[in-house]
């Protein structure tokens, strides 16, 4: 092997940091202007704020200067602006995708791509996954679900790209899944952790060995999970294969710039296609030190369609430029992504937050106004319940049957709004502990996402 | 518009019969001698039937000479040679997908692409939606189950092709589907005609009218439906659109070979992409006569992995070339493909085989040997039931607790083997009647698929 058979592109991957910054700065500016002077959405919010691109002369200008947008905003803009808010920047003539997010805080946030955008998707996808070990020949299993989400849909076009053999499965059929994988013989499995671990004992409940699995390598996305040692090693032991991280965000598509080589250090950032900071979690104007934990804000640097500038993740995570040995000069986040700085819930690769649980149950008549979300694991699998207080001002004659009947109502509207399948307790009014101030929502007793 | 602007390749599609058919003989002549030469599944059926490639001088020749092919024959050739069969015609480094049928008589039969079988899938599948009348700045609603089976890849193919912009969302999370409709203006609907009758009643509940609803045409894939009178017009009032109907069988990748046009008569054969005959039921090596129903049997003219050649569908149809005013040379399925030849069911657009069912019964301890499915219709949606009886050897002293596991334990094996869900129905020993000969395993209480 050739030492640039290791990159998907040697020259881009082991540029100088100092000339690879000085290539983003540029590309920075010119995307603030372009945003600037065409996109209402990012006028408004910097008029607001008495930002004008002209004053990022340098790299810590753009953190300090540049206000954040957030995922409320995007909503926000989507509904004053349907369908796709005032910061799309091509006609729709030039839309070739529209996909969305899980929509747990309301109604689903839209992106739409244009042609070139889906293109740049294609290919930085496959310099992520050739960072985590695909290659021509290689059969990728990709067990991730293909609907309105991005995360299988992201895998599936730099596999193609690659060259590799795409064996797109979807999410669930565990048993076929596993038969097809030693069938068709896959040497790479795309998932969410989560459902890897809950292939692993299903294997071990149909009597397949799968540490004598077909496999050869796992990517693992749409979730944290490969970067916390315990679930790492028992993805590894598990399924004998190498396993390796993409921290994932779908705002941020193409999605693969976080990705882990080789040496599974923690996930390479390509800071030349999406400038990633890391920043003090109370002040997004100032750059975390070098290796301390903070809150993940991104900046597409060659999106057409929908491109997002300083877009803060919610996201927490650490990074560093201390070299690896790989040869890349782009920093890490050792840990990957690791915890929320907000109150949102992951639930088996799904976005959850609380607001949204608390719409869907004011939309089911019949319920009352408090509730808790229980979060759990049974094995590998999450488990989330809620717990929901019948609605005071209803006479029930029959209480049993009556929250029999709610509870299933409850699920299917649950179900509907986020994909989701919770387990539902339908409680007596005036159960649940009533708070003075802020409510609590959830009850997380899962073993926490952090590294040890 | 230009009258080029009708068709996706006018000089093709206009081409005269005679002129086509020359090019077909061609194609037909050199595809075969390149099988029989390289592919040791047709050399050994050849040679068995006593068949050889230079006994076809005219497309007569063709039908009376060439041994057909069917699914059990692919599926056992699989057994024998894993995984691909020995058909394969390409290398597996130069594969770049794989799918597979529904599996529902025995493991799913695997379907492998080259990278320019991939292509010409795609530039197939935009000519047949191009027919059905997607344009660019179409914004294509699929709502298809993307997974295993190739029926929403193959429409997302041609989508992305004709520069239109693909919204894939899979099947199912109604409600949802509904509001993105809305929101984001889908003009055109691809899915099976159940599904689409199951939104529109859902569409009902929830307030919707459909009628008044972005979308403007409707392509219905799949199964039989768009082409039945009733159906067809429920779906065309329902909705407020355009109907148009497509063929499909997943083995004749790309299926978009059978497509309707603006004037709704029928499906066009595109006698170019892929032969199709309509011979006699009991002798397949006679046409049968213009417009009379027969077997279909279809024949790729340029795929390089897999291809087929007579493969015999099992579908039951009638084809004429009387011209159509859309200027089209194609032949017509006026009627679609309504008819089964054998006892293979379509349960919301998946094959099942009652020998499947048995097969998988067999393998759940506690059921005994005799089973009937029995086939109703609720609403728009198919209702699949299974009665099964109890293994008569099993003492059991709880029968209602023994039967509601049980059939729980059916259900999660059928639903994994055939991904249909199936409502399962316990019977004490001894209560379905016995036949004397051929037992009766299906009773299908729907209305007939049938033209009217």
């Amino acid at each position: 092997m050739t030492e640039a058979a290791a990159y998907w592109d040697i020259t881009k991957e082991r540029m100088p940091r100092e000339e690879r910054e000085q290539n983003t700065l540029t590309a920075l500016q010119s995307t603030l202007h372009h945003v600037y002077d065409n996109l209402p959405f990012y006028r408004r919010h910097y008029d607001a704020h008495g930002f004008h691109p002209d004053r990022v002369e340098t790299l810590q200008d753009f953190t300090e200067r540049v206000p954040v947008i957030t995922k409320q905003m995007l909503r926000d803009d989507q509904e004053e602006n349907p369908p796709f808010g005032s910061y799309v920047g091509v006609g729709p003539e030039d839309l070739v995708r529209v996909h969305g997010s899980s929509g747990t805080s309301g109604k689903p946030t839209l992106y739409a791509f244009s042609a070139k955008d889906w293109a740049y998707t294609t290919e930085v996808m496959a310099q992520g996954l050739y960072t985590c070990g695909v290659r021509p020949g290689d059969r990728v299993q990709l067990s991730t679900v293909f609907s309105l989400f991005m995360g299988g849909w992201g895998a599936l076009l730099g596999t193609e790209r690659i060259g590799a053999t795409a064996f797109p499965l979807g999410s669930g059929e565990t048993e076929r899944q596993l038969e097809l994988m030693h069938r068709i013989g896959s040497t790479v499995l795309i998932c969410t952790p989560t459902y890897a671990l809950h292939m692993l004992e299903t294997a071990a409940v149909l009597g397949y060995d799968a540490a004598a699995s077909p496999l050869r390598l796992g990517i693992f996305i749409g979730e944290p999970g490969a970067a916390i040692p315990g679930t790492r090693s028992r993805l590894e032991s598990g399924w004998g294969v190498q396993v390796r991280d993409m921290a994932t965000t779908s705002e941020m598509t193409p999605w693969a710039t976080n990705a882990e080589c080789e040496l599974g250090v923690g996930v390479h950032v390509m800071q030349d296609e999406v400038w990633t900071e890391v920043v003090d979690k109370d002040d997004y104007g100032k750059l975390a030190p070098d290796g301390e934990s903070g809150a993940l804000i991104y900046t597409h640097l060659r999106r057409d369609s929908q491109p997002m500038i300083r877009f803060l993740s919610g996201d927490e995570s650490r990074m560093t430029y201390e070299p690896c040995d790989c040869g890349r000069t782009y920093p890490r986040l050792p840990d990957g992504v690791y915890g929320r700085l907000d109150d949102m819930l992951l639930i088996r690769g799904a976005n959850i937050y609380p607001s949204q649980v608390q719409r869907s149950l004011l939309e089911v008549p019949g319920t009352g106004v408090e509730f808790l979300i229980v979060m759990t694991r049974e094995g590998s699998m999450d488990e989330a319940t809620v717990r929901v207080e019948r609605d005071p001002t209803i006479e029930v004659s029959d209480p049993a049957a009556f929250n029999t009947e709610l509870a299933q109502r409850v699920q299917r509207k649950l179900k509907n709004d986020t994909s989701v399948t919770f387990k539902i307790e339908i409680l007596p009014p005036e159960t649940l502990e009533r708070a003075i101030s802020k409510a609590k929502r959830v009850d997380d007793q899962r073993p926490k996402y952090r590294p040890v």
